[in-house]
């Protein structure tokens, strides 16, 4: 018997209304299992902004940091939209990621059977894909310096981002892909603009020596990130693992995500690096989609990406396979007996609200 | 009678190949009407390199800016992969977008009826789709300093990167947009990532401060670049004209491109500011796709993208409407007849050559 100690994070939007479809997933394990979940829950985003005036209070980052992972719903909306920059829901995510260490972001691109025709994309093209996108997620264009605007006379202004990559921020991304993709499809193509970009020069050149030295049995392909783009929409069934940085990541697992047409399906996880002495690794659960303020507070939104990003907690902060393996099925199952969110169900047939797609869920398991 | 001078830069791989066919459109107007089209012929690219050492001369440097119009092929290929950064082949492309100023990247995205099946998409996503890219060309990260990678000790490198962006440079591209936008469905959409990045939150207030003034019968909205991926791969009719910046514009234009179905159809423009006196504009047209080196040399690359950019030229240089017109038709009416080469043909199906294809549009002139 272990206890395992969670801190819940809805945030703002449908994020409130996925998570309490999370705690019955707990309480169920709680129940029914000797396992034992605790957690806290507390404010960011929007929420945390209203309350504290920051998008993730100190306390609440003592918290993240005490916890073995951190369950996170989604952030922002209309309503925060003209606050300081610093203080902007989002800041609140960045700084979770910056401070807990998480720079590896795995998210999954899966097309569930079941949603084969839900995708914009022709059926043979996505039935049956599983890709996984593993994106740099403490680095590069999100958090180097100087970022700024300056006023430089004459009404004029200038903007100043930086990209920044080091060896070793690309080195142990690479190793996280490369042994992913040992459990996979064993391939690996890693995406930058080398062809433009100083970064793209570095990282591609640290994954081949990462390749050379360590993963020479892992297939290793290298693509710019533009056609990368246009590969993915072109024949996305020729990827297996795709390793590409911060931002490019951003944009790409976006478009993964979509041709899915699971989007309201796909969990995502930000692993930081194993403790040296206890092999434990901070660790950040996600939705892939956003906070969708267009139909937040109605009881309808999709609560699966949220419980899939629950079972994938399981699986990589506690090793617990097998409970991750059945609430996975347990998804599955829900959709095969025909149940639909309004995100998922085709044109005019019968929809169930968010709660109803947690009970169903729940009687699987 | 007017004298229209162009220089023509095949570049590499599949370039010099269909070069060839927007000669012999060039020879047909010379042959039949009234225009007269001169032009001198350079390299660019790895064959640059090969020849001079550098991705372009300043010898051609100088022509390009005496001339009314570039038509540019395309530059790269594996054989060039080892050269040095500041004289790999895309270095001549940046070159030429930089001293010539070409700011307005125009990266039109249609889907031709006759190929809505070659799409990955679904029929009715794709059909009919018509949107133009309008991407920023000679700012952001592509030109940004510091742009380096430096030796920062116990065996560790940094790459550095910046994107930067002024108040002017964004004045005048989303002008452009707006302009372009009353042309065609009187909507822009501009992107960016200004929950992440400073210059996303200059873009976004210049861009809404030149509607404020200027274009306020032209419908506006704000779309994040990540968002704005997944919109484009979910219902890409939603968009008019999109306007953003250099790197998101490399990027998404790419994926727009996939959509269509149609990546060896299009053409694009880079047109600079039109000088205070004469009002012509420095402008480069280039076809979207690349060199393609995998079919290189074997005489089956698809000419359309290449004839349609300079059919672009006559409509955007040169003012001669009628004449675009008349090869736009040309390429629709080959396509009607079925002639298809390989990159367009569903499997099985008959294929023409380069020159075929050439041919068959100069017939239908
Ligand atoms: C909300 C935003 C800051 C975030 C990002 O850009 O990383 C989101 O788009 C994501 O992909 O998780
Ligand atoms: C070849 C390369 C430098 C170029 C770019 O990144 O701009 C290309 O991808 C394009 O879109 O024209």
């Amino acid at each position: 018997m272990t206890d395992y100690n969670l801190l819940l994070l809805p945030g703002d939007g449908i994020g409130t209304e996925i998570m309490e479809e999370v705690k019955r997933v707990i309480a169920w394990f709680n129940d029914k299992t000797d396992l034992t979940f605790t957690y806290e829950e507390d404010l960011v985003g929007g929420a945390a902004y209203d309350a504290h005036g920051a998008a993730v209070s100190d306390a609440t980052m003592e918290k993240a940091l005490s916890s073995d992972a951190v369950i996170f719903g989604a952030v922002g909306g209309p309503k925060w939209d003209g606050v300081p920059y610093d203080v902007r829901p989002e800041a609140g995510l960045l700084r979770l990621r910056k401070d807990l260490k998480l720079f590896a972001n795995l998210r999954p691109a899966i097309c569930y059977p079941a949603l084969a025709d839900a995708s914009s994309l022709k059926r043979d093209v996505v039935e049956g894909l599983d890709i996984l996108i593993v994106r740099e997620l403490t680095g590069g264009v999100y958090f180097g310096e100087p970022k700024e605007i300056t006023d430089i006379g004459n009404g004029q202004k200038r903007a100043v981002d930086t990209q920044v990559y080091d060896t070793y921020e690309i080195e142990r991304i690479a190793a996280v892909a490369f042994d992913l993709a040992r459990t996979r499809g064993n391939k690996v193509t890693s995406m930058e603009k080398r062809n433009v970009m100083k970064s793209g020069v570095l990282w591609n050149e640290v994954v081949t020596a990462t390749h050379k030295a360590t993963y020479k049995d892992v297939e290793l392909e290298h693509m710019l990130a533009d056609a990368g783009g246009m590969q993915l929409v072109r024949w996305p069934k020729q990827f297996d693992v795709i390793v590409t940085d911060n931002l490019f990541g951003d944009m790409l697992s976006d478009v993964a995500a979509m041709l899915t047409g699971s989007l309201g399906m796909l969990p995502s996880a930000a692993l930081g690096a194993p403790d040296p002495t206890t092999g434990r690794r901070k660790a950040m659960y996600e939705p892939v989609h956003g906070s969708a303020p267009d139909i937040a507070g109605k009881g309808i939104a999709n609560p699966i990406a949220m419980i899939a990003s629950f079972a994938m907690a399981l699986r990589y902060s506690f090793e617990l396979t097998r409970q991750a393996d059945l609430v996975e099925s347990a998804i599955a199952a829900a959709l095969d007996k025909g149940l639909r969110t309004g995100d998922i169900a085709e044109a005019g047939a019968p929809t169930v609200t968010t709660v109803e797609m947690g009970t169903a869920i729940l009687t699987e398991m």
